[in-house]
């Protein structure tokens, strides 16, 4: 008998999901270049050519017993070695092969990081607004996910919030900066004042809370920022990396879980994480595209349209009188909505094909997501479509 | 805090792995080419020409966005229906691509199949002498592993005792043939009778019975054989295949479920595989080894060497003395040990540098299995030194 609870969550289809399905099929009656999808966070630049280079490289010159071969369970050596010495140059983090866990993107890397640091029946706290993958991320482990309210409207921490619900019972901590949906980057002063926190609920409690912090929009920033690495400011922290975005790779599913050095059991977490993929039968990803992240762990594609959208879309959001913060980051932008229920926001922009996303499902009610990374051409043309819409609807 | 369960899975090395590893050491003494090294399940061919070729291809001339881009959550559509068309052609049933779920290896194959088809609780049962880790793959689904003994000496169906075990809160029953480790084909009187049981039961307990069916070794088989294919056998059947043996990519993690058309709820199988994905961060395989897999479903490395390092094995152990079963297919062969304790008798064989692996991890106490996917002249070289072992051990 098929088990009742997965499939009873096939009805259950996520919003993004259901809205991308109507723009496909929108674009199939009125010509896709017509609608206006704002819905999916893909990326919409090709891999750097490097990317192909290596590859093909690897292919043509590799013996294939080596290149096709079995991983050992805890990863590639050369790879986890070549990763680990990249992270070090660029963070002076002393990272060895060991603290490095290539996994299937960041999907893989934070499924794993819970399960290592987590018994079923602890909590993890989520801060929104949130991706709302991780709500199966982490309850498919048997932990429980809680959720701090938003901080509005800069959307970096709501401290308060978060104070009260730590409890004995939470076990890790999971942050998103550069953050999807909001495009927000956590402050040097947000990740200061949160290890403070987290160093003095883990000595209270007499257990050390982890920090995961999930970053795949690490390369993708604005205005010349830099991103704080957050394992600078936590010694019981595991990042969890994907090239999804960075290297406009989703589909290869390749990332990394890099736990640092200063971490609890640090060198040995990359075998417990074998052991969680044995039970999953995920065990490491797929060997050539792991060997690829090893010989080119720093390439990026040209994520220069990102700002150049990011512009476009704030300058005509901002003259439109919608309260938005300038994204720091990510390929994201998130305005309030111009009425208190954005679904209804939303559901009437359709009608201008504009798909945008009410971030209920965000956890942030009343605000709504854009996913710019689509053609610049495109959202050029998409502006004066917002003002119409707009001023119908809302003058 | 560090998840106990997984810390404490650490200590308790697979047998397997501990030898290899004591194989790989003792060569660095005396020369790996002098260490009969037969524990390992690796590939010793490399994968076929056409393999790279596809790849490279599919690098050069698609575009990226489309090659490295997300799949559906379901797998990618090409591909799922191109091994679709290639299964209905070679057994005559009807597969559609969403009866396909691409997955990583049989390994993902297996844990996706146990879980969408069980619930905590429930019982998977599965017959001696087995691969050790369906234990992981069947327990850490929250369902419990049941184990039919062997059925001695053909390594058929114990049917017997299978029939008493049999009971309302049996889920699923999982096979392997040809069977690692005994190198046995389920014959086509074995699958009837199975498949009979199955359907009675089903019938009498209300629930349909799943068959899971592990056929990696499906193209390596010996003497002309032909390997029965299970779903044309029983309805309910989940077909779990990998690519890591036929085209000796092990790490490329590629193979999927062919759900048969047939079972219950078979068209929304693959979308209740895909909720299973998203709990464990797992996703698709990555979409360009996918790929690859849909243009060349049908192709194999030359897989000739294995029958001839058989035919080897086989006519010096029988001359030996051995009681040995002449495999069917695979590249195992499995022999009584020539005393009781066969974890004695393959520490004995050390002293010889042949490393074999006792079969008491397969739950087939008194036999031991020897993995010849080696070179052949090292076969040959090491045929002299079974003799000299068991003349100076056993005579």
């Amino acid at each position: 008998m098929i088990n009742q609870h997965y499939l009873s969550m096939l009805g259950n289809k996520s919003v993004i999901r259901e809205l991308s399905e109507y723009a496909t099929a929108r674009g199939k009656e009125i010509g896709y270049e017509n609608v206006f999808d704002y819905s999916l966070g893909n990326p919409s630049v090709p891999a750097p050519e490097v990317y192909k280079e290596t590859a093909i490289r690897l292919l043509a010159e590799s013996d294939p017993m080596k290149l096709h071969g079995y991983s050992p369970s805890t990863g590639h050596p050369e790879a986890k070695a070549k990763v680990a010495a990249a992270l070090s140059r660029r963070y002076g983090i002393d990272y060895k092969a060991c603290h490095i866990f290539p996994t299937a993107g960041a999907a893989g890397a934070i499924a794993h990081a819970v399960r290592a640091v987590t018994t079923p029946g602890d909590e993890v706290i989520v801060f929104a607004p949130f991706f709302p993958e991780y709500i199966p991320y982490i309850n498919d482990t048997g932990a429980q996910i809680k959720i701090v309210p938003a901080h509005f409207p800069d959307f970096q921490i709501n401290f308060e919030a978060f104070e009260e619900m730590l409890s004995e019972k939470v076990a890790a901590v999971l942050i998103n900066s550069p953050n999807n949906p909001s495009g927000v980057v956590y402050t040097e002063e947000t990740l200061l004042r949160l290890a403070d926190i987290l160093r003095e609920r883990s000595a209270a409690y007499g257990h050390n809370i982890f920090l995961i912090s999930d970053e795949p929009y690490r390369e993708i920033v604005f205005d010349g920022k830099k991103v704080p690495y957050t394992a600078k400011f936590y010694d019981h922290t595991l990042t969890c990396y994907s090239y999804s975005k960075s290297q406009s790779v989703p589909g290869e599913r390749i990332g990394y879980i890099a736990v640092n050095p200063a971490a609890e059991e640090a060198d040995k977490l990359d075998a417990v994480f074998a052991q969680i993929s044995r039970g999953i039968g995920h065990n490491c990803p797929t060997s050539i595209v792991t060997q690829v992240m090893g010989e080119i762990p720093d390439a990026t594609s040209d994520l220069s349209v990102y700002e150049t959208n990011m512009n476009l879309l704030y300058d005509a959001l901002t003259e439109l009188g919608f309260t938005v913060n300038r994204p720091d980051g990510t390929f994201y932008i998130f305005p309030k909505a111009l009425e208190d229920d954005a679904v209804a926001f939303c559901r009437k922009a359709m009608k201008y094909d504009l798909i945008l996303v009410p971030a209920n499902g965000f956890y942030a009610p009343g605000y709504f997501r854009i996913a710019f990374c689509t053609d610049t051409e495109k959202v050029k043309r998409s502006l004066p479509v917002f003002k119409k819409f707009v001023e119908a609807e809302y003058r």
